[in-house]
């Protein structure tokens, strides 16, 4: 077997450990040079590919790609850009395998949700077609832990635990203010389809120390007047409550909460978020003072807050992925596994991409309480070994010692790709 | 000198490290009760002391009350509401005096702001006055870092670390994003009259690494022309842009941004938010896909990620308090002495409260740039070892394990305050 190259990219919304899988890439690579001479990474993901814009990772010194395992974001670009279909537009994965074939590149990783593992399965197919076979493995990323088959999936355990401490620290700053000022803090967090993340926020609330936290799932339709009722009886019992609503809860007509029809000065529709409209109607409805937060990217970048297991399941898959492509594999996906809930437990599978492209997963409503407002201790279950650990980052002058790669790119022999 | 009791509240907005300087008077006072018997915390702030409602801090055991020092809210609830002009409400003041003198309290610590620390004045005066003098001792305390005379406040060193660490990784989240998606990431940061807060943002930008960083000061009138060209030079030259504003920007009229007069659905003025109106604005203006959070309590209740410095000096401030008191001083605050910037060298200090009270530190001009939208070098060498060092609490089942007191209630001996 000639040593051939390899491609990586980063798909769609970074998370807090998505380097952490490059790193696992790069570093087994570089185990295997009699194998894969080079990775190759796509400046802003497969526009990188499409562009034959391509970074040389053998630049990057050993220690700055080990760096990477504790760098949020992506550290070669990302991109929101899908393939369309094959048959509206051959001519883009024509140029993709043009020019994997131009730079010798024999594996594809492509690290990213279930948009991209439908790529991925493409160019498999396609690369076969047209005669140059390139194997293609996906490594599985998203904040939203929506993608099938593996138990979890790297990106989200961190989140999970930032959200989870977040609406702790928050809740016991209200606690404090409740008896004069504040008795109503709501925290919107990400999740429009799925409401794993919001699901994360009733987690600060154990066993040692019960916190009043109702829930807004997107898989629930708001009702409002059970809503309203849930939180008076948590002020009147506790003091105060914490709120966690998803971006995606919707009205039972299908409206999101937070296209509210609200309109600025100048008579714009105002994009709203979810956190003060809940608020806001709280207020409106029993009077109580609130504060809210939008946690948006601080949630999905905040490394400095990482879970270990995340970290750890990350890399590993990052790793899996390149032992899967050594070991023959192709149109693959490698999974977390999971054993034991406690002691946790997991090892690595693979899934066939084709039973992974495109297939959402929800939360189940087994792990949603009676009431759509919490959650069961079948989903404290599943969630507590996802948060559990900390991975801290180095820090430099009382920041975290994020790495910069060089990006140096590799030298272009094709004309530019005109659509 | 006859063991008396302390009494000790906390005021206002909470932070990350106000219970640390709680942890420095208790732990102090333990080491001293031959000459103070007994620390009564008042549940919920001063209210506690109106109403009779101390807390037994005697029955708090040696290993919670070590624990305050990484608890972040306040432990013992705190208040927002300010006495009243002695002239206005003498009987407020005197039913305060009642209440220490039924319980042997010659010491009060007052852990709180700028309102707090003339409270804290005034109880000492007519104490005097009244026959039963109590040594009254603020404890500074305020996110917002607007005390006069200390060198820095408790509480802002933690907040600044959380800022300047929420906008480095929000930067690399966007910046990673920003060739097909968002270019615009816009952070709303506390400080309604001073812009210390927002001023931390502009640390996420470093020597070693440059981030394209726009700051909104309350210290500055808002000019739009020239925020949107600062925005559109920076979006052009790094490819995206992050926007910290603090949430007491205004309009030169005085008007605060973040009162566009938006309506929702039902005509109801809706409380905005100044992160969303700019990133409206931008978008409006300049096109560019923008995502926005606001972090509100997240910020000052992230114990955490607490600066280690800020740690320190509250715990300090608390020790020192009752140290000022044991010496047999009377309405003076505890300070911080900064000696050097680099190396950093600090020493307890103290002031009259005379000096202190209702008396607002804003920032310096020259600790913002001449264009109005970022911090100069001297700003940074300030504020660079508040931020310093890290100081984690310890976590149990992959959250911090923060401690909730008893709070046993001392009885009461008198009849209930009617105003």
């Amino acid at each position: 077997m000639t040593a051939k190259n390899a491609f990586y990219a980063q798909s769609g919304g970074v998370t807090a450990v998505i380097n952490a899988s490059a790193c696992g890439v790069i570093q087994t690579t570089r185990q295997h040079k009699d194998k894969i001479a080079n990775v190759y990474a796509g400046r802003n993901g497969i526009i990188g590919a499409l562009t034959e814009d391509l970074i040389d990772t053998n630049q990057e010194s050993d220690a700055d790609i080990a760096a990477l395992r504790h760098t949020p974001s992506g550290a070669f670009g990302s991109c929101r850009f899908k393939l369309k279909s094959l048959e509206n537009n051959k001519a883009e994965y024509e140029r993709l395998i043009e020019v994997f074939k131009t730079h010798n590149i024999g594996y594809f990783f492509y690290n990213g949700g279930g948009d991209s593992a439908d790529t991925c399965l493409k160019v498999s197919q396609l690369s076969e077609k047209m005669g140059f076979p390139i194997q293609a493995i996906h490594v599985p990323k998203t904040v939203d832990n929506d993608l099938p088959i593996t138990d979890n999936c790297p990106g989200f355990g961190s989140v999970a635990k930032y959200i989870a401490v977040a609406t702790q620290e928050a809740s016991f700053d209200v606690a404090s203010m409740a008896k004069t000022s504040t008795k109503v803090f709501v925290l919107e967090v990400m999740g429009r389809h799925a409401g794993w993340i919001a699901a994360a926020g009733g987690m600060a609330s154990t066993e040692d120390n019960e916190l009043p936290i109702v829930i807004l799932f997107p898989e629930i339709d708001f009702d409002q007047d059970k809503f309203l009722a849930t939180v008076k009886e948590k002020v009147e019992t506790f003091g105060y409550v914490s709120i966690v609503v998803s971006e995606g809860v919707k009205w039972p007509d299908g409206r999101f909460l937070a296209e509210q029809g609200t309109r600025d000065s100048f008579g714009h529709a105002q994009l709203g978020g979810a956190a003060p409209v809940v608020a806001n109607m709280v207020k409106d409805a029993l009077g109580y003072k609130f504060h809210w937060a939008v946690a948006d990217y601080l949630q999905r970048a905040g490394r400095h807050l990482a879970s270990k297991s995340d970290v750890e399941q990350a890399y590993a898959m990052g790793q899996a992925a390149v032992e899967l492509a050594l070991a023959g594999k192709n149109a693959v996906m490698p999974t977390i596994v999971r054993t034991s809930d406690a002691p946790y437990a997991w090892e690595v599978g693979s899934a066939n991409l084709a039973d992974v492209a495109n297939v959402e997963k929800m939360m189940p409503r087994e792990f949603i309480t009676e009431d759509g407002f919490g959650i069961t201790s079948l989903c404290r279950d599943y969630l507590q070994p996802l948060i559990t650990g900390e991975d801290y980052p180095p820090y430099k002058n009382g920041l975290p010692d994020y790495v910069v790669l060089k990006k140096m790119a590799v030298a272009k022999q094709l004309s530019d790709f005109v659509k």
